[in-house]
């Protein structure tokens, strides 16, 4: 897809406006403001144009209270049984924990969905082409948007967890869970971790 | 990573400013840009912190058309030979073809490599966690970044050229080919396909 034209008049406008009209404290009650964000995760490039992602945006405070009970769950079987001591010593300098207060705490919870295949209209599967890559892309974008709106998140990717919090959501079978975003504003409290990035010349290389 | 403080600042301006100081018909020349670019793709969040990726900003006329020889022939096998009809069909409404002149036109490639391991000191294998999904990420935020300062750019996927062009390019066994951007102005003369996309109840669920 050549970025051009109407595609990159709609994605421009992602990076420069915070959903118009929206007051600060009103925006996590105001389904436009996911409609949005939303819409502009829906702009991405995917692989033959086949839209392979679902985005799953929670606010019931219930649902939500239920997803952080799933992920606890399965997350504190992760760093005490499943995932042995390399993963957990991996983690370890994040400092995270299976104890995931964000979940109820964040007003919402946008879960992204990969259809790893679709339907042509007689029933038959239909290939969604790179579709890992299509929606993970999608993502960028959308964390692109989030950002410049002010608002913050975290990426995370709930291990182990997809298959319970897919039948909770009443998603169909050819969805995996790819990532969840907890968005809000950041708490007067919050802390960053201090983390170093590679210098450039690690990362780029001119030919 | 929340993305917020030193991050927050490194990104948001990302989307808000064109790169500075570098004329429009100098840009493709100015080693400047690209590390522009590039650090905004490296500031991605990634899986445990891995930043398992690299950016190969090709601007050699002569390497640039020996990535074309490549990608043509491998594209060609795909074409008439590889990939089967299926494939065939799906990508016809595209109107692609195996010829990829803009590999030589287009004043820069830029290969995104993943990372599917990383090395520790000791020379161990490091595990880059979702090293996929990470890149993928980053290529969405590089592709915003990309667009905010009036380029263009297509989103490739070159079909089992990945081996021959990471030997051309000397890249290390660990890393893969994920994504193949050309990147310039858009000629007088390009049209963009008219792509329908998903109306939002498609691809937003709200609970």
């Amino acid at each position: 897809m050549l970025m051009n034209g109407t595609n990159r008049k709609r994605l421009w406008t992602t990076f420069l406006s915070a959903p118009p009209g929206i007051p600060r404290k009103r925006w996590s009650r105001d389904p436009r403001s996911f409609m949005h964000f939303s819409i502009r995760g829906g702009t991405s490039p995917s692989g033959a144009h086949t839209e392979p992602w679902t985005f799953v945006v929670v606010k019931d405070p219930e649902v939500k209270h239920r997803i952080r009970e799933i992920i606890e769950e399965e997350e504190e079987i992760n760093y005490t049984r499943r995932m042995g001591n390399r993963w957990v010593t991996d983690v370890k300098k994040l400092r995270t924990n299976w104890i995931k207060e964000y979940l109820d705490t964040a007003p919402v919870l946008i879960l992204i969905f990969k259809q790893v295949h679709g339907f042509v209209e007689t029933g038959k599967k239909k290939v969604h082409y790179y579709n890992e890559i299509s929606v993970s892309i999608s993502c960028g974008l959308l964390l692109a948007a989030l950002q410049n709106a002010g608002l913050v998140t975290v990426t995370t990717t709930p291990l182990n967890c997809g298959p319970r919090l897919r039948v909770l959501l009443s998603r169909p079978t050819n969805e995996k869970l790819l990532m969840l975003l907890p968005v809000g504003y950041a708490s007067k409290e919050a802390t960053v971790p201090d983390l170093r990035r590679k210098p450039l010349e690690q990362i780029m290389v001119t030919v």
